[in-house]
């Protein structure tokens, strides 16, 4: 019987798509070997976005440096009869030789600027495709949308109780990186957080309660093993939990109860009802957690509507950014032997060339606009590509620890527009297109004998 | 610098949410260990969805009985100074013993209907909790997606495009079976196809195109490396690229094209435009194969306006099942120490028991209705819910091949009233609830002093 549960790390080479493998073998075939640029971008955002947070770049790049093929992935591609000999021995000696330029993890970026690039002999470049794509996607994906829970909270926590609904367990591990960097304060996942270096917070659940006979004696048993825990109590009857509760520290001062934890009914009349039988009682320092199919319009409406509510708890709409799942990420060769390359289908066009992003800023620091150049141009601001592979070596001062992520990408964002914050969309961040980048498409364009794409 | 690429087999208990640690260390200290049962169920269908197919839960059930806490998992537990010594050698020692009820893989599925039970001491379920949720959500709601795609197809291949947007690699390598479960014809994922013995397709990127300095070159170039591949024609003009190859093909007889690929721009036309010049030609063997952001409604549209598409390639909407990525999959506690136990929060209510799904035919072998009743019940029709593990023993003979599981599922589907395979809502398959059912929640009701629920 197969292991079929766990990807292994030396299987990771065989994470391409099918024509990746054959199109290297035809450049291996043919000798075309020059160095190539792929740039990883998005065309459009997506619906109700206002910026996207790039993430999962740093990991990635380590990765791509430890790709290899061992034995038993070149005995798996060989069984596919489609590869030859002297190509299977070119995997085998893969090591990806050429450099990486990546923004930082965190970064807020816009339509058409690179989150990566990879500069490499076509093979290597061609070869990380699906690889690239797979893990930046997902990680972009949940920060982006971590972000806008903490754009609806402002200042409340929010913790991440999503792994259930994550999409398999790769992603409700790295995605717990994904929204500490974003902002969230917590999350529930305890692999994902020791993973990380960071800690796992937790409150309880119905079938506790449900497994003892009578509610309160649950609430009270939990409350007696975990001083200062959370108590869920909307199992039966959340307001009469909730009396009951306060009757039983007032014959118990010894109770120690951190919080109470609303996960259905109608949350802002529940916090304000709860708040109010808390505070008459003299329990002002019990806090209340709200959860139960929260998103960041929810919690923006029962913000907005002052409900007591000192955090909260998301799982369905973050685990999988439900409301918006996938990002249109592309990995398009720009340069090949020295040449800008560029496609023309419908709708799809790319800007040629290797790039570079420069965030300009006003004088209170704040984001002004940027500029998107060939990589050797000049442009004001702060260069945000940089090398995070070279010749083959991943530079690890380019990998940030979870914390220094988040401190920055916090920064960012804060830097932005306030427009740029709100949960619909509102005005498109200005990202200019350099004169010399221009001229690059305009002479790609001629060469092809295409019409000018303006 | 720790491994945080993959996620390793012996750190898989560890994939719990914290609470799921702390309410078991509150039942062993309080000595409640009596049996269990926890049911695995969603309470409503999402938008647009008038089945699901059931996925995962045999992979998942054979990883339960392999679940084991090391030392190392267990330092990272002490390590977080809320565990006590007794309780971690408690994990330590810890061996799934109890039994697990599911339906067969490929399965379709209805509200209130469990996808699988697990009856066990009270810990030892309650621990799986996350783990169970998290694979049975990733694999039902992508065969489920797929299933969609198969409807609209009509009988045309449909083959899955979508790793780069999957959510991580585990996602990505168990998508793939979940895939095939649910009938699509192929997969351009390396990994995901060898891992569960499939095999991939593979076309040719753009970028193969722009490498190459004229684009008829690259095709005739590729074609040459793969007799009978499918060619990627719409780089720069389609129908242009489409002429241009068929000058090439009239000129050298020797080649050999299995199909072209239309990857943007108006796929209905373009197909049409590119079937009647290669006909013209007298190459009515070369398939045409669409692509490019795809979905069960474009394709739908495609078969009914009878564009000459011989088969799709589907990415993104697939990949994180994009229009509805998350089931809100419940896992409930229902009995526990032989007697019934239910939630009553808001919208949220839960049967109690163990159960058995009994699905009843028409004379003609179609599905007329399910009637979910006590496990002890007798109904019409088969008994869906099998035991997989028993006394902690995995079933061996309940993993089905993905081929077999397959056959199974498209059988199942193929069953349903016609109108359950339509795109949007039409109409609710008939689940009835037993008498003894229905006694069974007034009476855990009663016992809880709360109205009935009807």
């Amino acid at each position: 019987m197969p292991q079929e549960a766990l990807v292994q790390e030396e299987d990771l080479g065989l994470l391409v798509d099918l024509y990746e493998l054959t199109m290297i073998q035809a450049y291996w075939a043919e000798g075309m070997n020059e160095r190539a640029t792929f740039s990883l971008f998005f065309r459009s955002l997506p619906q109700g976005r206002n910026y996207m947070l790039a993430c999962g770049q740093q990991h990635v790049a380590r990765l791509v440096t430890q790709l290899r093929f061992g034995e038993r992935q070149i005995d798996k591609l060989r069984s596919l009869n489609l590869f030859e000999e002297g190509f299977l021995e070119w995997l085998a000696g893969f090591r990806f030789s050429g450099d990486i330029h990546a923004v930082q993890e965190g970064t807020p970026v816009f339509p058409q600027e690179p989150l990566l690039e990879v500069e490499a002999p076509i093979a290597e470049a061609q070869l990380l495709e699906s690889l690239v794509m797979n893990y930046v996607h997902l990680e972009t994906v949940l920060a982006s949308k971590a972000s806008r829970l903490v754009n609806a909270a402002q200042g409340r926590g929010v913790v991440d109780f999503g792994m259930r609904r994550m999409h398999g367990i790769d992603a409700a591990v790295r995605g717990v990186r994904a929204y500490h960097v974003a902002g969230l304060t917590g999350t529930s996942n305890v692999l994902g957080s020791v993973t990380h270096g960071l800690s796992a917070q937790g409150t309880m659940a119905h079938s506790y309660v449900q497994a003892h006979g009578k509610e309160d004696d649950a609430l009270l048993a939990f409350a007696r093993h975990y001083p200062g825990t959370t108590l869920l109590v909307d199992t039966y009857d959340t307001v009469a939990a909730v009396k009951r509760l306060i009757e039983r520290m007032a014959e118990d001062s010894s109770l120690d109860i951190g919080a109470i934890r609303l996960d259905s009914g109608d949350l802002e009349y529940l916090a304000k009802t709860c708040r109010h039988l808390l505070d008459e009682a003299g329990h002002q320092d019990i806090k209340i957690i709200a959860s139960g199919g929260l998103n960041e319009h929810s919690i923006r409406e029962l913000v907005v509507n002052e409900a007591p509510i000192d955090g909260f708890g998301v799982g369905t709409s973050l685990g999988a950014s439900s409301d918006s799942p996938c990002l249109e990420l592309a990995y398009k060769l720009t340069e090949y032997a020295g040449e800008p390359r560029l496609k023309h289908s419908p709708g799809k066009h790319s800007l040629p060339g290797r790039k570079q992003i420069y965030r300009e800023q006003e004088a209170d620091g704040s984001y002004r606009c940027d500029h998107l150049t060939l990589r050797d141009e000049q442009a004001p601001g702060t260069a945000l590509l940089q090398p995070i592979v070279l010749q083959g070596d991943f530079q690890e001062a380019a990998m940030a620890s979870p914390d220094a992520a988040r401190e920055a990408s916090l920064d960012s964002v804060s830097r932005l527009p306030p427009e740029l914050r709100s949960l619909v969309e509102t005005r498109t961040y200005h990202v200019t297109i350099s004169d010399r980048l221009h001229a690059c498409r305009r002479l790609a364009e001629s060469r092809l004998g295409l019409p000018p794409d303006d």
